[in-house]
C-alpha cells in the first residue's frame, strides 16, 4: 500500500536547499510506493499549526527546475526546538494526513528534530519513518564530507572576492579592504573567501578563522608591515574570530556603543577592525559585510552544488523506500580528480547538535601542502555555471508556492 | 602620417570601462592612420610621472575579450584636479611620446580634465586632440541617455534585491530589511534597486532616493503600517538620502558615534535606519550595505552594456580619426521595443563639472505611469549574460597589465 509523505525545511537559508526538495519530490512523484506528497510550512511549525500543502502541482519538470534555481526556502522555515508537548500534535497531524516518511531538510538544529521525533515515533511503534537531508552554507555537520548549499557559497565567495581585489587595486594609494565572511563558529566559508591565495595569488594577505585565536595587535602590526611593500591590504574575516580567551572580537564594542539619540549600534567585526585600522593606522581602510548574498546568490550557485543537492533527496527518498528511519544522508568523497562522491547515511545521532570545525592540521595556513589541500577540497565544490529559464525581463524565475 | 594615441582611466570603477578601453585599443589597432597605443597608469597621474606601457601586446581578440570581462580598471585609476602647473608637464609628456590624440574614460570630474587639456592644447595650437569616453555607474552625467557601467551595476541591483527579498520571507516573522544602495546624489541605481516594485511585485515596499526629502518620522510610520499587514518590509535607500534641510540622514549619529575606546564608528544611512528602526519599532530588522559589488560584480556584467561601452570606445577613435576634439561620446536612445541606441557626441562643457538627476516627474513613484516609464527605461539596459573565458579554476581570467 502506498504512503504519504511529507517534507519540511528549517534552519537558515542556501541556493541548494531548494534543489534537495527538488529531488525528494521527483523521486516520490515517480515512486509506485508512495502516495500524496505534502509539505509543511515553516518546517515543523507547519505540522503544529496545520500548515500543509500539496506539492503535486509543482512535480512537473519545468517546475521542478524553476524550484531548483529559487533561491532561499520555497516552503518558508523556522527555528524551533522541539518541546515534550508537541510530539502527540505531530503525531496526530500524521495520522490525520497519513503521513508514513517525514523528510526534513536542515542543519545541525534541525536534524535534532529528526533525531527527537525518530525516537518518539519508535517508542510509539507506529511505523512512521523519519529521515534527514543535510543542508547548510556553513559546511559544519560531522560525518559528510560536505553539505549541499556550501560549494554555491564558497564559489559566491571566491569569485566576489577577485572582483574586491580588482575594485581595491586601482587607485595609488594604501588601503585596507576587511571583508566580513559568515560563519559564527567554524571557518570553512572564510578559507573560500581566502582561496584566492591559497592558489598562489598574494591577495588576500589576512585569513582570519575563527578556530585560531585573533589578537588585535598582531593584526595591525601584520598589516602595518604588509603596507610597507604593498598598497592594498585585504583581510578575509570570519565574524566568528575570538581572543585567546574566547570573547569574540569587537563584541565589547558592540555592546557598548550608542550614538546621540541613545540607540545602540550594531556593527560586526569588519566594522569594528575598520575602526581600529583608521585608528591605529590612520590609512584608507573600508569594510565590506557580505552578507545574506553568501547565502542567497543563486546567480552565481554552482552546478555541482545544485546537481548534489539534487540527489541526496532522490536518495534520501531510496532511504525511506528500503525502510530506514533516524537516519541523515551523508556525502562520502571517493577522489578529486575526476571528483566524485558517494550518497550515504549515519544514523542522525551521530550529526544532531554537533559541529565539524576546520581541522587543527589545516589551521597552517601559510604551509604550501595545507594550501593545496584546501584548494583541493574546496574547488571540485564550486564547478560549472547555471542556465536558468528567465522571465521576459531576464530575472531568473522564482516558484511560487501557494 | 600616422599618429600615437594615449588612453587613460579616471574616477570610480565599474565592470564597463576596460570594455571601453578594448573598443579604443581595437579601433586604433586596425587604423593605419594611427601608430603606438599607450596606456597611462592611474589616469592623468601616469602622464604627469612617466608611468607609460604599450598596450599593443594587449590587441589580440583573445586580449582584448579578457580585458572586457575583467572587473574594475586595468590601468588604474586617480582622482586628481588639474592644477595650472601641469599643463607644460603634459604637453612636454606628450611631445616626448609622439602623442596625437588622448582618449580620457571618466565620469563628469574627469572630463572637467578633458575640457581644460583640450583648452590649453587649442591655445597652444599643437593639434593634440582631446576625446572624453564616459564612464560611471551612478548614471549622473547629462546628454548622454545612460552611461556605460550603469547597465551592470542595475543588473546587479535588481537580480540581488529580488534573491534578497526570498532569503529575507522565510521566516514568519515580522521583519525589515534596508537595503543600503550607491548614488550619492542621484537615485539611478537606487531605481534600479526598486525595479522589482515598479514591475508590479510588492517588494521592495520603501524606495527612497537622494532626489526627495526624506522625513524619518514618516519613515518609521510608513514601515509600522506596513507591518501591521505583512511580515517583511524591505526599503531600498540610497546613501544620499538627505532631509527637508539637505542633511544627509544619519551624519550628526556618524560624526558622533564613538565606541569604548573613542574610536569614531563609521555607518552608513543603512545602520542608522537599522538603529531607528530598532528603537522606534523593536522588530527584527537588518540592512544590508551592498559596497562595492555593486560596481564590481563583473560575473553578473550585462552584455549590453558590455557591448555598448566597447562599442563606444570605438566610436571615439572615429570622432578622432575625424578631428574632433574637446568632445564626450554619447547615447542617444532610438527606441525602447526594439531597443536601440545610436552614439554620437557633444561638446566636453555639456558634460564637465554637471550631473543629471531622476527627473522630477519620475519621483512619482507610487504612479503607474512613471512606473512603466522607469521599467522601460531601465530593463533594455540589462539584458544578455556573458560567457567569459575561465581558468582551471572557473574563475573568468582577468586582464594582468604590467
Amino acid at each position: 500500500m502506498a504512503t504519504n509523505i511529507l517534507i519540511g525545511l528549517s534552519g537558515g537559508p542556501s541556493v541548494a536547499i531548494n534543489a534537495s526538495l527538488a529531488g525528494i519530490m521527483e523521486a516520490a512523484v515517480t515512486s509506485d510506493r508512495i502516495g500524496c506528497i505534502y509539505g509543511s510550512r515553516h518546517g515543523i511549525q507547519g505540522v503544529l499549526h496545520g500548515d500543509v500543502i500539496s506539492l503535486e502541482p509543482y512535480c512537473t519538470p519545468r517546475q521542478l527546475q524553476i524550484l531548483c534555481q529559487t533561491p532561499a526556502m520555497a516552503l518558508g522555515s523556522c527555528r524551533r526546538k522541539l518541546r515534550q508537548e508537541d510530539f502527540p500534535h505531530i503525531e496526530a497531524m500524521f495520522r490525520q494526513f497519513g503521513i508514513g516518511q517525514f523528510y526534513y531538510i536542515g542543519g545541525n538544529d534541525s536534524m535534532d528534530t529528526v533525531l527527537q521525533l525518530d525516537r518518539y515515533f519508535k517508542s510509539r511503534e507506529n511505523g512512521v519513518q523519519v529521515i534527514g537531508v543535510p543542508k547548510t552554507i556553513d559546511n559544519d555537520l560531522p560525518i559528510t564530507d560536505h553539505t549541499p548549499g556550501f560549494g554555491s557559497a564558497a564559489k559566491y565567495l571566491y569569485h566576489t572576492m577577485s572582483e574586491i581585489i580588482r575594485d581595491s587595486e586601482i587607485y595609488p594609494v594604501k588601503n585596507v579592504v576587511i571583508v566580513e565572511i559568515m560563519g559564527r563558529n567554524s571557518g570553512w566559508l572564510t578559507l573560500a573567501g581566502g582561496l584566492s591565495h591559497f592558489l598562489g595569488n598574494p591577495l588576500p594577505q589576512i585569513i582570519a578563522l575563527p578556530e585560531t585565536p585573533f589578537d588585535e595587535m598582531d593584526f595591525v602590526s601584520r598589516v602595518c608591515s604588509l603596507l610597507e611593500t604593498q598598497n592594498t591590504v585585504i583581510c578575509a574575516v570570519s565574524e566568528g574570530i575570538r581572543d585567546k580567551s574566547g570573547e569574540y572580537i569587537g563584541m565589547s564594542a558592540k555592546s557598548g556603543v550608542v550614538d546621540n539619540f541613545g540607540h545602540t549600534y550594531l556593527s560586526g567585526v569588519g566594522k569594528y577592525l575598520e575602526a581600529l585600522v583608521m585608528n591605529k593606522i590612520g590609512c584608507k581602510v573600508r569594510s565590506i559585510e557580505l552578507n545574506v548574498m553568501q547565502r542567497c546568490s543563486s546567480h552565481l550557485a554552482s552546478k555541482t552544488d545544485l546537481e548534489e543537492a539534487r540527489e541526496i533527496g532522490r536518495a534520501a527518498v531510496q532511504a525511506g523506500l528500503e525502510g530506514k528511519s533516524g537516519v541523515t544522508l551523508t556525502f562520502q568523497r571517493v577522489s578529486n580528480a575526476p571528483y566524485r562522491v558517494e550518497i550515504g547515511s549515519t544514523d542522525v545521532a551521530n550529526i544532531a547538535n554537533l559541529a565539524k570545525d576546520v581541522p587543527e592540521e589545516w589551521l597552517d595556513l601559510e604551509n604550501p601542502a595545507v594550501q593545496k589541500e584546501i584548494a583541493d577540497y574546496l574547488l571540485p565544490l564550486m564547478q560549472g555555471e547555471l542556465s536558468p529559464i528567465r522571465d521576459e525581463t531576464g530575472l531568473p524565475l522564482y516558484i511560487q508556492m501557494q
